[in-house]
């Protein structure tokens, strides 16, 4: 793959990660359009999942698709849907001559169909281009189409050693104000929160995206609990019940130590986001309880460190999951 | 100050650290000698205090000091000692011009004699080049002169959790083999490790240095216990006997968490290693108990991370107290 092509791969998937958190259950696409190795127009997939990132780069570029090549981080459409035409259809309508593609879509009603339609229709087609790149930032996607449930995040603020609050309960505030506006980031880019009932109880979170320009993006909230359901939250009453939610390919836990250990121990938990405060609680509420370890050699070869870096005075840690 | 100043210094502090660990009650300094810009020798304290590093760079100088411009980590010493004469008597008897000291002698027999006397005998005298972080070299010494007691590291291998056991006490192995080895390294530059009795009953760890060349900088073992002595231990009964210990710069305390619990109640640790394994224990032992703790905002403004760095899978977080 040319040089030119991973850069304008790049900008497409950056776009599609734009509007992660906004599309479900709908892919979180980016396309751009180029030409002369200069880039004509670009798009994300709209709210709600449409427009199609490819409608709204082709919309853009008018008459200046002609002959162009447009590059999408996922496999254009090509199954009927009310909501217009398919863009394996609208491609070759505004022209463009040559189309790449990140990766295949997973979804069954398309998987090769789209890149199939393209080149029955004379264009020129390559598949492949930073695909695992272009997978990543589309995960919860991926998950939702393969798995049958979203991409699950946990996420914890944590002392050095390892508490998430006093013995009292009292969990304001282990980290400082840039983990937090980054905590928001992540609300932002969930399509579902959920707590236990404990951390309701105890905090009565709102758990809300209070980043400027980004309030309109506050997630659904969930609850876990055995018991009743409370106004306001939808409803799990165990963690195996992410196989039944609709339109979620991001749900992030934010705690507490109930909801985490029963994740955990239903290894349904994809990714870890630790935000690491300088500070030693000692005696507290644990993280973590038992999660159905009994050797310590078992506990490795599960997570990876993906990333890592200072948030002010706190480090954000990010574990992934070791696929296996 | 020149950068080439800077750039001597800088040696010369690198070579003081290669000793620490194995000059106490003395300090870990380095020395070097330079004319026209080029290193004719070096030197760092010797086993057990002696020789100085100044009188090692001096004796390899030999006639090629005459003229030249000796940099030292500390002030010479100015002090009568049975095991040869000052080192502020023989730098202008080798023919040294000038002297580069990068900080103060904080024991009040040399404290600022060392100077004096160079300056009584026509040699040029600086004094601050690099200061800070010559002190950081011989943090212990400094600490241990002016406090009264050792300079002490806390170390601990934990989980993402912050656990250092499994319910049953079983700790072998939380991290890799990199954070081994450099756990190695620190007991190296180490003059004592204290475990306390808990971690010799479930581990009866050897605590000595397994590194090529190293092997005979193990260092003096103690344990914390309010028990009996055990053979081939010091015995401290409580935190505060640090302030008793002879010739101790650098404390390592290994744990476990009784151990660990007792030093930060007490206010006794000035740095924390965390090596940081990438898995989940859960239910398990935790790293630190009640050390006095009420209110999250008390836990702030203690610690600060100093460094942290990638062994293996694992990473070193490296927390430093805040000075106050
Ligand atoms: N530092 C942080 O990042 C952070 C984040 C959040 C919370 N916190 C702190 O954490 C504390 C709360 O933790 P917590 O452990 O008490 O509460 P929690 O995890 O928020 O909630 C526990 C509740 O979740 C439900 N639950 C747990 N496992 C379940 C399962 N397998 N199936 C169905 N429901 C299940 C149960 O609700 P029912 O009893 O209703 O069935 C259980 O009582 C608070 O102090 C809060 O401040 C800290
Ligand atoms: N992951 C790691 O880095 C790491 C490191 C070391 C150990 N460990 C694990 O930690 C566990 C041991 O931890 P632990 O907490 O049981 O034991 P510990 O901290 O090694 O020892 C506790 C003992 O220290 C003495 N002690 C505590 N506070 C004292 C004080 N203020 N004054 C005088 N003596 C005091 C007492 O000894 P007496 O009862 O004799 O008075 C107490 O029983 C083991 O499972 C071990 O494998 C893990």
């Amino acid at each position: 793959m040319s040089g030119s092509a991973v850069r304008w791969m790049g900008e497409a998937i950056a776009l599609g990660r734009s509007a992660l958190g906004e599309t479900a259950p709908n892919p979180n696409v980016g396309c751009v359009i180029v030409r002369d190795d200069r880039m004509i127009s670009g798009g994300a997939t709209g709210r709600g999942g449409r427009p199609h990132a490819e409608k709204i780069a082709l919309d853009q570029a008018g008459e200046a698709a002609r002959g162009a090549t447009l590059y999408t981080s996922l496999e254009p459409c090509a199954h009927r849907s009310d909501r217009g035409p398919t863009c394996a259809a609208i491609i070759p309508e505004a022209g463009i001559a040559r189309v790449i593609i990140a990766t295949e879509d997973p979804d069954p009603r398309t998987a090769g169909e789209g890149i199939r339609a393209l080149r029955d229709r004379g264009l020129s087609v390559e598949v492949g281009a930073c695909a695992q790149q272009a997978r990543d930032s589309m995960a919860g996607y991926f998950m939702r189409v393969t798995k049958g449930r979203p991409r699950i995040t946990l996420k914890l603020a944590l002392s050095i050693d390892g508490k998430i609050a006093l013995p009292s309960g009292e969990s304001k505030w282990i980290t400082g104000e840039d983990a937090r506006a980054h905590v928001h980031l992540e609300r932002a880019h969930a399509d579902m929160i959920l707590v236990g009932r404990g951390t309701l109880r105890a905090d009565n979170p709102s758990l809300d995206v209070r980043l400027p320009g980004l309030e309109e993006r506050s997630p659904r909230r969930a609850l876990l609990t055995r018991g009743d359901p409370v106004e306001g939250w939808e409803t799990l009453s165990s963690p195996e019940q992410v196989y039944d939610l609709d339109g979620v390919n991001e749900l992030l836990i934010e705690g507490g130590s109930g909801a985490a250990t029963a994740f955990l121990k239903a290894d349904l938990v994809d990714r870890i986001l630790i935000y690491r405060a300088p500070l030693l609680i000692g005696e507290g509420r644990n993280s973590v309880g038992y999660i159905g370890l009994d050797a310590i050699a078992d506990a490795h070869g599960r997570w990876q460190v993906s990333d890592g870096k200072a948030l002010g005075i706190d480090r954000l840690e990010v574990y992934e999951r070791v696929r296996g």
